[in-house]
C-alpha cells in the first residue's frame, strides 16, 4: 500500500502503476481513481493526452464499474491518496444524491443571506472563531466538516480565505457532487467593497490587489510573497493565485481599453502603438509553458553565512505557468523591425510601474539572446488560460523563457531597440553576481554583465525541513529542478547520508524538447535512510542539466552581497523516529 | 620591474602598461618591445588590429628610437620578458649584421650537407649527445647556444625535434635576424623517409603521423596526447602541432583527390556526394575560433578519489584554433535539406576511422541543437590557416562550437539526417555523466542523454603544481576558462587561502559576442599569499559563465565511472620560500 500511495501521488509512474494493478486483478476498479487523478493533474501533458470527449466517456464507463467492491478498495485508498482520495471518498458518499447544484451556480450570490467583507472572513481562520472559506461570492462555514475531510488538515490552508486556488491544484474537486456539498455549508455572500472604501489615497500601494492568504509575504509594500513549498510541488502549472509575487514598486492599475504598447527604435522617428485588442487580434496567439524564478530564490540559505541585502526568500520564489500572447518576433516584424538584421544591441522593455519620482521599472536583454530565443519570447496577455492577474502584469507581461524573472517585465508598455542596455536601476545596479569577497564597500556593478539566464537549480519540496518522517527505513523525496537557457534536466541525485551514496530520482517528463525546456521538471525518489542515524538525517538533492552543469556543493562558495543565484545542493534536515 | 614583467607577459593590459610607461618617461623606447610582443600574440584580435603595413612602419620608427639608452633598458628587461625579451636581445646583438638570410630560404634543403632522419635527430636531445633541433628541412646544433638563450631553458622543449611549433607561439622569433642566426648553426638536412621504410604493414597504426615531441601521450595506440599546460597558456590559438590529440582508432590516410563527403537522409533515395574541391569552391568559406575539449579533460583529478576507466588526462586536453570551411547549413541547403523544417531528430556524422572489424567512429547531435547553432557548424578543411593536420581530421572535420570534442567527428565522410541518434559505441555507451554511486556493475547507459555541451571550466596554467614561487608575498596566476553552448566567461575568482578570500582575475577579451563565445578566455591575476603559510599554499580558481553556472567545489561530488566532466575548482599546490 505504501508503494502504491507513493506512485499515486506522482504524475509520473502511471504505466508502472497500471502494470501492478493488472497483476493484482483489480485494474478496472481502480481505473476510475486513475482517471480522476489524471483530471487533477493540471499539466499540459495531461490536458493534451486526455481529450475531454474520451475523458467523459471513460468516466461514464468507470462509474458503471464502481460497484460495492470498488467502494471498499477506494475507502482504503483514501488514507493513502490524501486529498485526491478525499474526492473519491466524497463521490461515493454522495453518489446517490440528486445532482441539483450546477457548477455555474455554485458560489453565486444568494439572496437572503448575510453579506460579509473579506476582512471579516479572514478573522474566521481558527476553530475557536469558526472556520470560514469563500468560493466565488459564497461564504461557507466548514468548521464541522474539517474532521471529515479525507485530505486531512490541508483544507485549513484555505481557512479565512478562498478555496479556489486549492481547487485549481486539486482539480478533482470540480465535480457536481462537491459543489453541492459545499453549498450545504453556505452561510453568506461576500463583498469586496469594505476594503475599497477604506483605501488611503495617499498610499501608493492603495491600489494593490487583494492576495491569497496562503502566500507568505517577504515584504508587503512592495508586495513580495511565495507559496508554501509543499503546495508548489502539487501542481505542475502553479495556480495564478498561488504564483509567487515579485513586485519592485506599487502595482499599476491599467484600463485595458486605454492600454497601449509602444514599439520604437532609438534614432528612428517611427513609433508604433498597439492596443490590447491589436495584440490579441492582429497576431497569432502563441503559448509557452515557462518558469519564472526570482534571482533571489533561496536567498535565506545565503543569509546563514553572512547578511545580504534582499528579501528573505525561501525556495518557492519560482513558479510555472502556461503563458499565451503575441510572439515578440511577429510584433517587431509588423512594426518594420527584423530581429535578425536590426542594427541594435539590446531590446529594452519598460513597465508601467513607477516610483513617486516617475522612474519606471525596466530591463533589457542582448539582441543575440533575443535572436536565439526568437520565436519563444511572448508578449503574454494570458496566464494559465486567464487574463494575467494584476500582480503578474495585467494586461501584458513579456515572457522570456529561460531568463531570470527580473527581465520579464510586467505591465509592459514600451519596447525599444537600442545600442544600450536599459538604464534602469535593476538592470545596472542590481541582479549581478559577484564573489564572496566583494561587498558594498568595494563593489563595481559595471565589472560583470547582468544576470539573464539562470544556473541549474533543484529543490526538495517534500519532506519539508524539520518534519518528522513516519518510516525509519526509507523516505520519499519530491521536488523540482530547472535550468536557464532552455537546458533540460538530465539527472537529479538524492542522498540521505551527506553525499556518500547517491540515488537517481525519477524525472517527470516535461513534453518540451530537451534543449528548449523552459518548464520545470518534477522529480521523485524513495531512498533508504542510513542505519546509523541518530534521530536526525539530512536529505540532499543536486541536479545536472543538458550541459551537465551541476549545482555547487556549498553555499559558502557562491555567497554574494545581494544573495542572488543561490543554487547549492539543497539540504533538508528531517527527524527520524527511533525504531 | 616585477609589475612590468607581469603586464608584459599578458596580452591584456597594454593600455594600462602604456600609461605606466608614459609616466616613467620611457614610452618611446619600450614601444618597440610592445610592438614586438604584439607580433608574438597569435590572436585573431592582434592580427586584425595590426595591419602588416602599419606594423612595418611602426617597427621602422621604433628601430630609429632604439638608441643606446634603449639598449640598456632592453637588456634589463630581457630577464623579465623571458623568451619575448630574448628576441629583443638578439635583435640588438645582430642589428649591424647584413640581412642576408631570407625567411623563405631558412630551413630549405642545402646541398653538400649530411642528411639525418627524424629518429636520428630525436636522439640528440641532451647536452651529452649534442642538442639538435629542426626547422623545415634544416637540422641545427644549438648545444653551444643554449646558455646564451635569453628565454632560458624553454628552448630545450624543442630538443631533438622541430622548433616550429614554439616559433608559432613566440612569433617574435620570425625575424630575418633570427633566421640568419639559426642558419649559422646549420649542420644538415632532414629526411622523413627512414621511418616510412621501416613501417610495419601489419600494424593498423603504421600510418599514424609523426607527432611533436612536446606532446605528452596518455596512450600511443590509439594516439592520445596533450601539450605541457604551461605552453598551452602561451598561445591564444594553439599551434596545430601542439593541439591536444584525441584519437579513438588508427588515423586514416585519405587521398584528398579521392575524398568524398556523402550527405543523405534516412528514408530518402537521394544521396549527394561532394569532393574536397566542391566544399572549397561551391560554398562560402566561413571561419570560427573554437575550443575543442575532451570530455575527459582533468580526469587525473577524479582518479585521486577512486579509479575510473579512461585515459589519464591532465588539464590540457583542450585547445583552441581558428577553423575554416563550409557552413553545414549551406551544404545541407544545397543538397535540398532545410535544417529548420527537415523531418529528422538528429544529424549523424560518420568518420573514416574504423576498427579492424570495419566499425567506424561516429556521433550525432540533436536537430534542435543544430538549429540553434545553425550558421556556426562548419565542415572545416583549415585549422589555423593551414590544411587540417592528419591527426585532426584531414581533410575534413566537423566543428560544432560549444560541444564536446567527441561529437566533432574527424575524417568526416558522411552526414545523415535521421530520427535516431548515431548507433556508434561512443554515442551510446560512453560520454555520458552519472552520479558517483553508479559504477560498472549498475550502470544503465540509456538512462541519461549523451554529453553535448560541456559545463563551465577554468584551469590554472601558471604556476604549475609543485613549483616554487619566487616571491613570498604575492603570486601571478594565469589560466584559461571556457563554457559550453557559447556561454562566455563573466568572472574568474582566485584564492590563495582555500576560498576564504577571493580576488577577481582580469579577463582577456575574446572578441566574440558574450552569448556566442566559442573560444576560451585567458585570464590573469596577481593575488596576495597568506601571511601564515608554512611553505605551502594551495591556489584555487573558479569561473562563472553568462548563465552564472559555477564550478562545483570538490571533485568528490562529480566523480563518475568514466571520469568525464571533471570541472571542480582547480587547486594547485605550490611551495613558497620562507622569508
Amino acid at each position: 500500500m505504501y508503494k502504491t500511495a507513493r506512485l499515486c501521488s506522482s504524475g509520473l509512474s502511471w504505466k508502472e502503476f497500471g502494470k501492478k494493478l493488472n497483476r493484482s486483478q483489480c485494474r478496472s476498479r481502480i481505473l476510475c481513481q486513475v482517471n480522476l487523478f489524471n483530471r487533477s493533474l493540471s499539466t499540459e501533458s495531461a490536458q493534451k493526452t486526455l481529450s475531454s470527449k474520451n475523458n467523459d466517456q471513460q468516466h461514464s464507463n468507470n462509474e458503471r464499474e464502481f460497484d460495492s467492491t470498488g467502494y471498499a478498495v477506494t475507502t482504503k485508498l483514501c488514507f493513502a491518496l490524501g486529498i485526491t482520495g478525499s474526492v473519491i471518498w466524497l463521490l461515493n458518499r454522495k453518489r446517490n444524491i440528486v445532482h441539483a447544484a450546477q457548477s455555474e451556480s455554485a458560489g453565486s450570490l444568494k439572496k437572503g443571506l448575510p453579506t460579509y467583507s473579506l476582512e471579516e472572513v479572514a478573522k474566521h481562520n481558527k476553530k475557536e472563531n469558526r472556520i470560514w472559506v469563500t468560493y466565488k461570492n459564497g461564504v461557507y462555514d466548514i468548521t464541522d466538516y474539517v474532521s471529515n475531510h479525507p485530505g486531512g488538515s490541508r483544507i485549513l490552508l484555505a481557512a479565512g480565505s478562498s478555496i479556489e486556488p486549492y481547487w485549481e491544484m486539486y482539480a478533482a474537486h470540480k465535480q457536481e457532487e462537491i459543489y453541492e456539498m459545499l453549498e450545504e455549508l453556505r452561510i453568506g455572500n461576500i463583498t469586496e467593497k469594505s476594503k475599497d472604501e477604506q483605501k488611503d489615497s495617499s498610499d501608493p500601494y492603495a491600489n494593490d490587489p487583494k492576495r491569497h492568504i496562503a502566500l507568505k509575504p517577504s515584504s508587503s509594500k512592495p508586495f513580495n510573497a511565495e507559496p508554501p513549498l509543499s503546495l508548489l510541488r502539487h501542481s505542475y502549472l502553479t495556480p495564478n493565485d498561488l504564483f509567487f509575487v515579485r513586485n519592485h514598486l506599487p502595482v499599476p492599475v491599467i484600463d485595458p481599453k486605454k492600454y497601449q504598447l509602444t514599439v520604437t527604435k532609438v534614432g528612428s522617428t517611427k513609433q508604433v502603438n498597439l492596443s490590447l485588442e491589436d495584440l490579441k487580434r492582429k497576431f497569432n496567439k502563441k503559448s509557452v509553458v515557462s518558469i519564472v524564478q526570482c534571482a533571489g530564490n533561496r536567498r535565506s540559505e545565503m543569509v546563514t553565512i553572512k547578511p545580504v541585502k534582499g528579501l528573505n526568500w525561501g525556495a518557492a520564489a519560482i513558479s510555472n505557468a502556461s503563458w499565451a500572447g503575441a510572439c515578440l518576433d511577429d510584433v517587431l516584424k509588423r512594426t518594420g523591425i527584423d530581429i535578425e538584421t536590426v542594427d541594435a544591441k539590446h531590446i529594452i522593455f519598460d513597465g508601467a510601474d513607477a516610483d513617486p519620482t516617475g522612474h519606471n521599472y525596466g530591463a533589457s536583454i542582448p539582441i543575440e539572446m533575443a535572436r536565439l530565443l526568437k520565436k519563444d519570447i511572448i508578449l503574454a496577455y494570458e496566464m494559465n488560460g486567464k487574463d494575467i492577474p494584476q500582480d503578474h502584469g495585467y494586461p501584458v507581461r513579456v515572457i522570456i523563457p529561460g531568463v531570470v524573472g527580473a527581465r520579464q517585465v510586467k505591465w509592459l508598455n514600451k519596447i525599444t531597440l537600442s545600442d544600450k542596455e536599459s538604464t534602469c536601476h535593476w538592470q545596472q545596479k542590481d541582479y549581478k553576481g559577484f564573489h564572496s569577497s566583494i561587498d558594498w564597500h568595494n563593489v563595481d556593478f559595471t565589472s560583470v554583465p547582468p544576470i539573464y539566464e539562470l544556473p541549474v537549480q533543484s529543490v526538495i519540496c517534500e519532506p519539508e525541513a524539520g518534519s518528522v518522517l513516519e518510516d525509519d527505513e526509507e523516505v520519499t523525496v519530491k521536488g523540482y529542478a530547472w535550468s536557464g537557457g532552455g537546458r533540460g534536466i538530465v539527472r537529479v541525485d538524492l542522498s540521505a547520508d551527506g553525499g556518500k551514496t547517491w540515488h537517481s530520482a525519477e524525472l517527470s517528463p516535461t513534453e518540451q524538447p530537451l534543449y528548449k525546456t523552459y518548464a520545470w521538471t518534477f522529480w521523485e525518489g524513495t531512498i533508504p535512510l542510513p542505519k546509523d542515524h541518530k534521530g536526525e538525517v539530512e536529505i540532499v538533492c543536486k541536479a545536472a542539466d543538458t550541459a551537465y552543469n551541476v549545482q555547487p556543493d556549498n553555499v559558502e562558495g557562491i555567497w554574494n552581497l545581494r544573495g542572488v543565484l543561490s543554487n547549492a545542493w539543497h539540504r533538508v534536515p528531517v527527524k527520524v523516529p527511533k525504531s
